[in-house]
């Protein structure tokens, strides 16, 4: 999505070979109307799914998901809890992951009451990286026996992996943006349909 | 609001007499449809003012701000951290606040790259308790040097005090549901004006 590789070429900053920090738009300061860009993009690349949840993980992909699921009708969001409340049911769905940012393990978790096999759910975060948090999500969808129908990703890091452990599995994966860095430190992007075709 | 109390009494469960569970459709799994009606009334109510950043704090809070901040043109969503990420500007403005669901103390934190003396700043969260976290958002306000023009709660729980608070400290508080318990312990409702009229 052009939209987006422009505005992390401006005002996103690699920290180093790993971190991209886009907290100007993205996951701190929030670019609204940026936001809703994207969701009418993930709506167009996920049509006609019959899609009526919208999955994510606290915090920074719960705005993008409640965006985006203004373009698909009727559709909630369900987001997973990575801290203990008092709040949460007991009976949870639950999946370890590790935390590339955090640098830690953590255990997600959602309410049974709130993701059934008739549902038939996007994934929606802000990054991907190594693929932990997707595959969490995913083991939550699968635990109560709900349809994948996709997985979108505003910002994929290629070069640590989790997309192509994500296509090579099969999945319906469409990231708007994804990053990779030049021998020169300097950032470039692969198309989404090149990374499709370079599933092994 | 009455879409909002007719919801509370339909769907929301009072768990002990300071506890009210609306992870249904506010704070875990999300009625993004009841979000935007929200987010008009919001901006009925906050109208004028020049609002252009929509302040809250993570986890909850984010997608509300999201979509209320739709109804504020050109308005961005900043939340405040609560957990060290290795992606967070090292300069911050940074506030102490004691967590009631979560029962124990935290701090929160803005880059200074985001909120700037001439922001003017709407704070938005889905409950009021005992007001430390909005007091919190405030501080880091206040810190940066921008102007608040109010703060706009989804839920207030009369009886836990951070309503009264902040009215008799002069803010432009608005609450779409203030709840209490009654003797029997069931919910009622106080309205916003009534509210407005127990300042002391």
């Amino acid at each position: 999505m052009k939209l987006l590789e422009e505005r992390i070429k401006k005002d996103g900053i690699l920290i180093n070979n790993e971190i991209l920090k886009v907290d100007g738009f993205l996951n701190h300061n929030i670019d609204v109307a940026l936001i809703n860009e994207m969701g009418r993009e993930f709506a167009r690349l996920f049509a006609g799914l019959g899609i009526n949840k919208i999955l994510t993980i606290e915090a920074s992909g719960i705005g993008i998901a409640c965006i985006v699921a203004q373009y698909f009708e009727g559709a909630d969001v369900l987001f997973a809890k990575k801290y203990q409340t008092k709040n949460l049911d007991q009976e949870t769905y639950s999946a370890s992951v590790t935390s590339f940012t955090h640098g830690r393990d953590y255990i997600i978790r959602v309410s049974k009451n709130h993701l059934n096999s008739d549902d038939r759910i996007l994934i929606i975060d802000d990054f991907l990286a190594t693929g932990h948090a997707i595959f969490g999500l995913m083991d939550l969808v699968k635990q109560a026996g709900a349809d994948l129908c996709g997985v979108g990703i505003c910002i994929e890091k290629a070069f640590q992996g989790g997309g192509s452990l994500l296509r090579d599995a099969g999945i319906n994966l469409h990231s708007l943006a994804i990053v990779d860095i030049r021998e020169n430190g300097e950032i470039s992007f692969i198309d989404d349909s090149d990374a499709e075709s370079m599933i092994k």
